[in-house]
């Protein structure tokens, strides 16, 4: 049983947002996750597209929850600020979010997610993040 | 009758992300916009407050749209990056995102986005967007 | 006598960058301050205006000494991290920047920059920037 | 002899603040390239460590130079925008920037760069970069 995983998987699903578009938790290891999201019109934008705003939730829980899994004990994680460079228009089936930890310390932790859309299984960048998160006393 | 108005409402109207989320367009004159979006379980995260990646979706649109508002005919927005820094939990009613622009170009616009948490009226800032969106062409 | 524009004017003047580059402090008081760079041979990129490096290293002490206008006694400030958009090219006689404090918690502070090329008189915006700025101890 | 090597150098040598503060192109590619910058009092902040405007600048032209080498021939690269992270404060020898493409479009390219600290021969992570650079016409 992955204890990383649980963790990240009982504060996911307490997140109204995400699981009312419908994301998913794919993976979770020490300093890595993976989340998805399909595609629905919960999603998307004027276009048909998934909606950059869908894109960057996904990324930046991918984010947050990669700094959680080497958060100290009894900690959750709050993002401090993000930054989205939207590189392809999404309209895959889902899409992909892998967030790693470029750095965790003691306050804040650094990381970065990739989103990849997922069309005809063949997986396209299609959004990079860079984040900041910082760890803050869990309250539930 | 506001031209500008109608113009982002219509392509607003579009956006199912943003309709299913709750959001309404306030506002829409020349480079400057305004949208909200009550709180609901639609839209938390794990410890109740307003789930960042529902902030920064207000917040882009509020980019984007500030942008349309200096768009050639014909043209719509599309976001290639974006900044946002979280100022603080969002838990009131609702929340406000501003948006205004910096430099539209022929090519690019640059824009910012205000959030104000709504707590027995009294409004708050809690977070700032800077963004980038290019003009592309309609296809609807 | 400003304490804050001393407070300011010591920290920066330790600054080999800064000095190096010929920047000076122009204005300092609670939360707002401005610095501005001449146009020399040591500050240009490859086609002869101010190098985005420069323009950002201005704009990056702008935000974090309007931080440390409202830092605690006996504190420093240190950049987390930054976004800049470069608007215009700048190509003016010198350039101005002015940060301002968005808000200023207890470990972070969050600061904006505006960057004006001044040409033949004229300020002209040529870089908005947004930051977090982190309150650490004094160390000389 | 490397075409590509040569179109970055030659770019290069035109930039006042980088020949200034004594960066050197280490290495050019398709899409990869690299820049080192040494110790000296023109590059510190007021405790001592390398500038975050010196680190910044030097991930800058590492993001746009990965960019120029997948340049349509007689473009040039000029930086839409960046975010940077500082990491750890940099104090060694020198630092070194490495810039990677994410992706290369038609007008505008995503590129990433990591700057490591070269203390006592080991590198250690010091920022990461994320930026958008848009092709412009070559004016020299």
């Amino acid at each position: 049983m992955s204890t990383v995983f649980d963790r990240i998987a009982e504060s996911f699903a307490r997140q109204g947002l995400m699981t009312h578009l419908g994301a998913k938790l794919l993976r979770a290891e020490a300093g890595v996750v993976a989340f998805d999201l399909p595609m629905s019109e919960r999603v998307t934008q004027q276009q048909g597209a998934f909606h950059g705003g869908a894109v960057s939730a996904l990324a930046d829980i991918a984010c947050g929850y990669a700094a959680l899994t080497q958060a100290p004990e009894g900690m959750e994680v709050t993002s401090v600020e993000f930054k989205i460079n939207f590189i392809s228009a999404a309209r895959g089936d889902r899409i992909e979010a892998q967030g790693k930890v470029l750095k965790a310390g003691r306050t804040l932790a650094i990381a970065q997610a990739e989103v990849f859309d997922h069309r005809e299984g063949k997986p396209v960048l299609c959004a990079a993040m860079q984040a900041t998160m910082i760890y803050v006393a869990k309250t539930y």
